[in-house]
């Protein structure tokens, strides 16, 4: 059986990409009427990006606020995917031990999600029913693109940042080599103090595009230490010019361009 | 409009209590073969035990692993209390602020729970959008009863332990009297230490009976600073005796009659 991380690898590379297309429908924002509108325009964009995007993500929150149908779509995007590309269940989970296996039940059984990410501050036994599935993948949040990310998790511990205590622990529970980190695009030499001590982990990159994160940069510093950088990008695609399939199309063109000069 | 912490309150008065019963079923344990069957033994649990219990905590791991018909399960328990009790959506949320919104929407509006808890680690501005709902608590997660809370929330950030830092910035973001906190029952000294400072706000208190932490402890540390601790238990009466309504009526008067000779 293939490990999480060697099928993501694997991915990239047949597709020549780095690119996440993280697929958060506004249902609102975006003037859909019905869930089942909904879905047909989400199987459209992956149609459209999916011969060039090895991974998509997939925000929970989007749906669940829709309740149980928006729930059940959840299931229908992978089971639409079906392995043409790998998917990230952007979920955030963490709670004891018990919890988190029925956690990692519903998304990586009964949704079928090829991936996680989750909270780390409940800890190791928090984390470890995820990366109990060798072939399923942990991204573990360790520094987030938003401003509360000074609040806890710039904070010294141990004498140095506590997001380098979660890098520590995420490699040291790396065992089936399924384990990757989520590390915003922002300041270089956080990026790069980071990747000194995940090493070889796979990192999901949120930030770039709107959130104004280097493309480049993230690229440069994920790539180090023989390591794989997973490009998210969410509005800069979905919104795109004026929303249509073609500007969405293009969009994912053009980051796939810029992706691959940097490579 | 009568703030969340206020309604708190008045509800384990008006019952005499501060129990709250963890509504943790796990369908294949309890070999529960339908949703529809699992969806009337929890009405029968709710109806043997609500006269007296002022506050049910609801797992969403257990549900969400049931897939689409689990989620919708969630919606039809909130229903059924329909106030007669505070109903707390334990699924431990937190994202950037506008993911955070229609987690809080979902859980607040979509299956219209009175109270969540959220995972801290992401800062301020993920905790934020659910404090906006007044009526609505948020209960944040500060020292959970995992051996994993040993990992980062023990460590010593701006000189206390990393649940101190949470339990400051839970007090200071406390405007709209809605917030509490997570405490597992744990060592005496920790608890006095974060009732210190987080003063008046309620505590979610998990960790007694199977677990091993003293019922009496916890309550008479959360109770100090004038404030409310409500004591989860969940095994200890879901599984009471032979795991009849019976036993589960009888395990809620027996933890009832505990906690009001403490009271």
């Amino acid at each position: 059986m293939l490990s999480f991380n060697q099928k993501l690898i694997n991915n990239c590379n047949e597709k020549n990409n780095r690119l996440c297309i993280g697929l958060d429908i506004d249902k609102e924002k975006l003037r859909i009427k019905t869930i089942s509108y909904m879905q047909n325009f989400i199987k459209d964009i992956i149609d459209a990006t999916i011969s060039k995007c090895p991974v998509y993500k997939i925000n929970f929150a989007f749906y669940e606020q829709l309740g149980f149908e928006g729930y059940k779509l959840l299931g229908k995007i992978s089971e639409y995917i079906d392995g043409r590309a790998l998917t990230i269940a952007d979920a955030k989970r963490g709670d004891i031990g018990n919890s988190s296996k029925f956690y990692a039940k519903s998304v990586f059984e009964t949704l079928n999600f090829d991936s996680i990410t989750v909270a780390p501050y409940m800890g190791e036994d928090s984390i470890e029913p995820f990366c109990k599935y060798e072939d399923k993948g942990v991204f573990i949040l360790c520094h987030t693109s938003n401003p509360g990310s000074e609040n806890f998790q710039s904070k010294i511990i141990d004498n140095d940042e506590l997001y380098i205590s979660v890098a520590k622990l995420a490699s040291k529970m790396n065992q089936n080599n399924n384990i990757g980190l989520v590390v915003g695009a922002t300041k270089n030499n956080k990026m790069k103090k980071i990747r000194e001590f995940s090493k070889s982990l796979p990192w999901l990159i949120p930030g770039v595009g709107f959130q104004g994160g280097s493309l480049k940069d993230s690229l440069i510093i994920g790539s180090s230490y023989n390591s794989l950088p997973i490009i998210n990008v969410s509005r800069g695609i979905i919104y795109a010019g004026k929303g249509s399939i073609k500007d969405i199309s293009d969009a994912c063109d053009s980051y796939t361009k810029q992706i691959r000069e940097f490579l």
